[in-house]
């Protein structure tokens, strides 16, 4: 029971961490252009569970990196996580009005507003990474694996995806579907936890070990949100519920079923535990965010 | 006349060498998400006069450096310029149709699309970055330098003071106006000059004074740009003419009127020539670069 509750603050202290971080590397939003600066701010500070910066805390803690350390790719994942949300969600894209029950940047503020602010907060990422408090080529390393994540190899190709099978009537099978969130979403985490073991050095095998954790997690993360989706309702979520299936969207549920997706959330589960074996307890913080990501209602 | 027909062939071998290295860089059109593909390879590849990626080659070659290191900071300033055209063009920014005489990308293709394909083009300009061929040392500096360039302290901080300023009916004054196309355009040339000569090892007096000439040339070339707005044509210019006055924008023209813009050129003209004065003969391609921005009809 202790160790739970040890764990819990473990997980609150890197939260609040990874906010004032990022806090701190976004522009004051009483400087000029502060219109872009406010936008930025809105994006990225009011809510959000902060799991990936949560990831990179806890991939670095198994390597004993001190958290001044992480912060700048804690940072600079949720700056790239932030940004693609606000180009999700204009018009042209998913037209999304409420995120994190707050309206969306385009909404409070305005459509060029909103492109600009995303544009800057992708290039604020990498500078902020830039300055990451570790060696050059671990520096390298850093940028090389978040900009990967974040372009057509990764995140911004499984969009494309997702927008190429939306709205046509055509479903994907599940392996098309699997390797979509693979890419959309499973890029950025992998890249998550990927960055919190290279500012640890951590070896290769330790780092393929990571990556299928990740992997695991990243596609339980979808299901989960799939499932959230049919069953969720709009309060608890922050954003629109029922959303997928409104615009026609390939997801879990619709293919496989409810039953037979909790069924692979179970055994993504089980793939997380696999993967996390070898690094024993130190892991705890891994798995409770494979927990997390499993159980979570919003 | 043979050094000056020299000098042409070099800008022509290093223009043919940028416009290889983009195409290289780019993701293949036949490969998944195609559209996404060829939205990024329609946006970058259609022309466009490669002024970024010939400054950084005429600035790595003062210091001696192989163009084949300097292929990966070419490549990269272009493609982040090239997204910013391709968001510049969105229906909620310039609303513009037509691009160095073609469709814009979002006329070419979609809304969205366009959306996703500048995010992508951004993310690919860091992932080559990373892998320029030279020391993690000098990679963390080239990555620096460009992040910065492109975000709120640079390009998009520009934009936003841009759209700030337009149709608002408040007119800048000329000091106001400098800042703006300092950050706008200003930044990414000061940037492409910068990352030439930090592939070239160069020291602080030699950055100081590349970075006045592009300061100077950043500048020429916007107030080229203005004047090239009201006598150009939209055939020679391969873009809407007339398209600032339309729109209501501050330009030197319209601030002090064409006889003091193009006095203000000559100016330009000899700041760039007094910085690059105690860099002798090595750096006859980037004057010749200084009076292709003062002296080009598109």
């Amino acid at each position: 029971m202790r160790d739970a509750a040890g764990l819990d603050d473990r997980l609150s202290q890197w939260r609040e961490r990874a906010d004032r971080a990022l806090t701190h590397a976004l522009p004051a939003s009483d400087a000029p252009p502060q219109r872009l600066h406010q936008a930025m701010r809105h994006a990225v500070l009011l809510g959000g569970k902060r799991m990936r910066p949560l990831l990179v805390h806890a991939a670095g803690a198994l390597f004993e990196v001190a958290p001044a350390v992480l912060d700048a790719p804690a940072t600079a994942v949720e700056l790239i996580h932030a940004y693609s949300l606000v180009h999700d969600d204009l018009p042209a894209m998913d037209d999304d009005a409420l995120r994190r029950g707050q309206p969306t940047v385009h909404v409070a503020f305005d459509e060029a507003t909103a492109i600009l602010a995303g544009d800057a907060l992708q290039s604020l990422a990498f500078a902020v990474l830039a300055d990451t408090d570790t060696d050059d080529a671990t520096r390298v390393a850093l940028l090389r694996t978040l900009a990967q994540a974040a372009g057509v190899a990764g995140m911004c190709g499984g969009q494309a995806l997702d927008i190429d099978a939306t709205g046509t009537g055509v479903q994907l099978d599940v392996a098309a579907l699997e390797h979509l969130h693979s890419l959309k979403t499973g890029a950025l985490i992998r890249a998550s936890v990927r960055m919190g073991a290279l500012c640890g050095h951590a070896d290769g095998a330790a780092l393929d070990a990571l990556d299928r954790y990740a992997q695991a997690l990243g596609l339980a993360f979808q299901v989960r949100d799939d499932i959230l989706d049919v069953e969720g309702d709009s309060q608890t979520l922050g954003k629109t519920a029922g959303k997928d299936a409104a615009q026609d969207k390939s997801t879990f549920p619709a293919l496989i079923g409810l039953d037979a997706s909790r069924a692979r959330l179970d055994e993504l589960a089980r793939a997380m535990d696999a993967a996390l074996e070898p690094f024993g307890p130190g892991a705890e913080a891994l798995r409770a965010l494979g927990r997390l990501a499993i159980e979570r209602d919003r």
